[in-house]
């Protein structure tokens, strides 16, 4: 079992390593794996379906801590989920809320109290970091959590019909899941239409297409270019099918 | 106990991954944290405040690997201090001597010899990462090293009233310790003044305000926004404390 | 033995800490190094010289996975090489044949089979990664490859006299060995004439010069400020040598 990372900590920046001492400190010898630290920053929507999304293709028996937390320093509590074999801390602020919705064995309980010395604005190292420690080593459920029904944030299971990602090749992900896509239907953003290719070699240079992408997402690409950069697409923009 | 990388090797970059190679050479199991590798980049003072800040958070037994290394392949030499508890390897430029300053136990060595095939432009790998790993496995002191009464190059213990990191939200953390600062007052920069919140939560939408960050350090920040472009703030500029 | 990736994957995109999970699902405990996220994409030929500038400088043992694979999708096969004692799994497109041409005892194996719920624009997850894990467990060679002569898409082994990668400081690679430079002769790029120095300390201040760097190859730079940026040098643009 290892600790996958899931934040908006920044791929630059010095929160990630700091979260990594704190798991060496309380599970030494676990693997910490980076799965992603450039989550959409102050949007838990998108980040909460990308997650799902990402989660769904992992082995079961991991552990998930994730942080995407415009919130921190507000009374919000941290939240402890278990769904369908994996676990997952966090803030209770909707982030785990769309996998949870998914899911179907699952248990959820609320972070009550943890190690002295807590920042202000660091939840991610001083809270959830100790917490998913615990639950890789085996010694949660302890006595620093109670169970709850559900997340007290929820938000909706259902796919999320916008662009929720972009790569660093342009491709931009949306929060459709391929399942629910139909190849003969044509995808409209911003009043273009992307029809469907099976992958990048099928489609015509200079157009974008949609396809399903390796995390099961409906995504719009550009063979050899970047569809973000020669589309004008961003995070947020809706997305919908057309006949 | 894990060695923890500070530089300014770039996050992007292919150095990082060299050093850690060199380490699984000589230290093969021994857990690699990259705490940061942005760090101001030719900015040896700043550096040393942040990693000083960085430091002292660190659980003690840990190696550290540090460098921002503007003179690399002139004849300043290597160093080792052990302080408080903590070891640490880098250039004698500076970088080490804020926490050395401030340390209570403390010991010096210069580095005096080293593995053969040094490169002129990558002492990180070629020097500091060996003697990282000898320090991190137990095999230090030795023949590699003499011992010196303090590091060459010093500066000064005291708080740098200057931004000394920006990282990725905007936040502008300063060198001033928390435990110094006085929440009554305001802090100046720019000709801005910004009083202090406790937390994001409590400052208004818009303005910048000042608390004490999860480094123990005071920073400027604003609530869902990036203080440095809202502001103009950069890396050097000066701050100080106004009634 | 470490499995070190060499990909143009992205330093801030989630591709490596998915790569990350497959291989602790296929070999756990094995220590996975992020060589390099930001091989110049696209480019597989100035890859492919970077490559082997990289490797020849890794304990013999180790196990590269490496993709820069603008034809992912494509009906190209992924490849297997052994080199003098290092092993490397990625496409067959060339990104392994510089280093395959300068080595000596070498063998090649194509994949003819892999995990099923192969994605298409995935392989470095869903046939690199196993692969990579089952070559560094020994349990390679297997029932999924065959063996073959030779890659079959095969680049020259010679220097590349072009610009191959700039760094985070602007620092510019060639794809020129420094055993093959001479210190008397200067190199010309854009109309731009530089010197050697062996140091960055032994530069004028605000000249660029050339020297060989820690990977070994000829490099364009300039003392404490960015040579790309100050001489508008970029990925592609051929270099030659003067009198």
């Amino acid at each position: 079992m290892a600790i996958l990372l899931f934040s908006d900590f920044g791929a630059s920046d010095l929160y990630v390593g700091q979260v990594e001492t704190v798991i060496d400190r309380y599970a030494p010898g676990v693997r910490v794996i980076n799965l992603l630290s450039e989550a959409p920053t102050f949007n838990v929507r998108a980040s909460a379906h990308l997650l799902a999304a990402m989660a769904s293709q992992v082995p079961r028996g991991h552990v998930f801590m994730t942080v995407v937390d415009p919130g921190v320093g507000t009374q919000r509590p941290g939240l402890v989920v278990r769904v369908d074999g994996r676990s997952y801390i966090g803030p209770d602020n909707g982030l785990l809320s769309v996998l949870w919705a998914r899911g179907t064995m699952k248990t959820a309980w609320h972070i009550t109290s943890h190690p002295p010395g807590v920042s202000v604005s660091f939840h991610g190292r001083d809270i959830f970091a100790p917490m998913a420690a615990s639950v890789v080593t085996g010694e949660f459920p302890n006595e620093n959590v109670k169970s709850i029904p559900a997340p007290g944030e929820l938000l909706s299971g259902d796919d999320l019909a916008e662009i929720i990602y972009i790569d660093h090749y342009g491709n931009a992900f949306t929060g459709i899941r391929g399942t629910n896509a139909d190849e003969s239907r044509e995808l409209l953003i911003r009043r273009m239409r992307f029809p469907h290719a099976r992958v990048f070699g099928d489609a015509p240079r200079g157009k974008g297409f949609w396809y399903v992408n390796s995390l099961g997402l409906v995504e719009v690409a550009m063979p050899a270019d970047s569809a973000a950069k020669m589309l004008g697409l961003r995070v947020g923009q809706g997305v919908q099918w057309v006949a």
